[in-house]
């Protein structure tokens, strides 16, 4: 694979490019700057101030399970769940972390006992997405190890299933799979389960739930995700992660989650806005209208085709609509085998389909990058053609 | 050991605590708030904006080794090391993490070859930072394991040596001390090593050496900390860690450290600033005046002792000083076998001498807590009498 001269690639499984470079576009990252739009249009509104002295201790509330979490980040949690309805938080202790992805580590240290006489199997339903078998296989635990699809899981062993619902790559939504008798622990990761996505059809309530600002408002560069945990002593074994990791979690990105979470929340208390001056009836507007460019664009070439989304009645925007995923998991038509490749030659660089499990004739397309390199996505999709020299 | 009411406690190696709760003062931990006031004082001057739209996305600069490093944390990583002098930057890769714990568990996982027959030994001389022994413990990796004290280490097998200098918790400059033929690698843990801590004798130039804005300016809560890296291929596995553990590194402590980063070179680079007014000259006055205070209080009752560390000629103050280490390293005298619980009856919490690999008679306090507590400890010391009921 050709990669483009000013880029930099730590190795084949982890490459990071710009989103242009020369005529090369990339959409192999979900970097979810579709929603900076609205935020820059409330640039002053939205803005955070940290003074010199402030937040310079490593403590913030002793009295917490998860120490290091400021008391307005706990607030702001629990208020964006009560506003939104996608969560259930009454029974839950909280825990923030650097992005979700280390809360994933997190909730999986804290599902291994210590003294476990072989690694705990993790699994999750293909297509599953990439970076789980990434983190897993790259730590080389004796704790745990990726096994691959839960769906064909028949171990007579302890097990984890990741359940990511609304899934990425592939927009559905999911339930846990595995049918072992042996003894299995859930880590649902919820990043996707917000209005602009899907339809919030109930409260999630399970054991362990991952949720992320990069996903919920696009505030990806802050690194906050946080978890909802209905035991104690897992809540505590990953704060105790998070404590060894990285001695908690960024004071400045929880203030800075503290203001924009706060301010939404306003904005949804406050009976004068605008509905459509709203942040999620605006990202799921956004959603809407890329989903029904990109189904079009599919349409003209005849390519690839993506699939349909069962509709579902919304109790947060109070109508009935479809799912709009932050990816677009594109399968090639008859003749195009390796999606990745053919995409390649047309100079779209995309995720390729045995990463998440499935067949090389299926691709992940982020539905999240900057508006020209969509509309570049929509341009080369609607003019391609079956045979590419 | 009982703990306050109030207080939350992951475990008994992990206790984190309030500085002050009823009677009992917490010296455990190493909080670096004795700089806070400075700050205080220019609250505004070092005020950090951040707008609702900026820093949204993952990425900072795709053709950098460390792809979510802003080039202005580069920049000002740069700045403050040509300012002080305390480290050769010409031929290094930078690697910004959260805090530099998560910054010496990505250089063990560059160092360590992911397909090793059997995981790399990892040794510190002691008494050495107890939290080393917990990460990799907790850990549980295939890759590397815990091997206790590099002076001991006999083994014809691969290591790597900590060399944390000035030393976390007994304050002495360290050089490497393993004499194994074996092949080893080498982590310089630079925390301390900044003017108001020690004299800086010269430019460190090692393979890879850990830096903290916790411990440079107090500003622990941000989780900023820093690599300097010889060699590319290091620098981009660790890169790879971060990426897999965190999604990269808060931009907002990204931006805040820029801001006062810059700020404090500002203020050295300004020939107007009065030398009292600068940042390490207060902080090393603030270390001085603890260091004095504390002596004059085991001086005292004669219970404890400290140890003298050699003047040095100091290239970035330009006088000849003592070091005045973030912490005190202090050593019962006759009778007192187990220094922790005899403090532990003086309602003082400090971290016990075996957790160091160091004898019971040794504890660890910390010399950079609030004003109250430290001036409560001198008062607690200063009457001490060796039978305490």
């Amino acid at each position: 694979m050709v990669v483009a001269k000013d880029s930099y690639s730590p190795d084949s499984n982890g490459i990071i490019l710009s989103p242009i470079t020369n005529s090369i576009i990339n959409l192999d990252q979900g970097d979810p700057v579709v929603f900076e739009p609205y935020w820059k249009k409330r640039s002053d509104e939205y803005a955070t101030v940290i003074k010199g002295n402030d937040l310079m201790s490593y403590m913030s509330n002793p009295s917490d399970v998860c120490w290091f979490m400021l008391p307005e980040t706990k607030d702001a949690i629990k208020r964006i769940h009560s506003v939104v309805g996608n969560a259930e938080i009454e029974d839950k202790h909280i825990v923030v972390g650097t992005g979700s992805s280390q809360l994933f580590l997190a909730a999986l240290f804290a599902l291994c006992p210590s003294d476990s006489p072989q690694p705990i199997n993790v699994v999750a339903q293909a297509p599953y997405y990439s970076e789980y078998q990434d983190q897993i296989r790259f730590l080389s635990s004796r704790l745990f190890q990726w096994d691959g699809d839960a769906a064909l899981y028949d171990k007579n062993e302890p097990y984890i299933e990741l359940v990511c619902s609304p899934n990425n790559p592939d927009g559905v939504i999911q339930e846990p799979v595995v049918k072992s008798e042996a003894k299995g622990k859930l880590i649902h990761d919820l990043a996707y389960y917000w209005p602009q996505y899907t339809p919030i059809t109930h409260k999630a309530d399970h054991d362990i739930m991952l949720f992320t600002f990069s996903k919920s408002t696009g505030h990806a560069g802050s690194r906050i995700g946080w978890a909802l945990v209905k035991d104690v002593e897992v809540a505590t074994k990953m704060t105790r992660f998070l404590q060894l990791s990285s001695i908690g979690v960024a004071k400045d990105s929880q203030t800075r989650f503290v203001k924009i979470i706060g301010a939404l929340c306003d904005s949804y208390n406050n009976f004068g806005s605008a509905e459509s001056e709203l942040f999620f009836q605006y990202g799921k507007r956004r959603m809407r209208e890329r989903w029904e460019k990109l189904r079009a664009a599919i349409e003209q070439s005849k390519i690839f085709t993506a699939a349909n989304y069962p509709k579902a009645f919304c109790n947060f925007t109070n109508e009935s609509s479809e799912t709009y995923p932050g990816f677009a998991w594109l399968k090639g038509e008859e003749g195009i085998e390796d999606a990745k490749s053919y995409l390649r030659k047309l100079n779209i660089l995309v995720r390729e389909g045995n990463r998440f499990g499935a067949g090389q004739n299926h691709v992940r397309v982020t539905m999240l990058g900057p508006d020209d390199v969509f509309n570049e996505l929509l341009a080369r999709l609607s003019n391609a053609k079956r045979d590419v020299v």
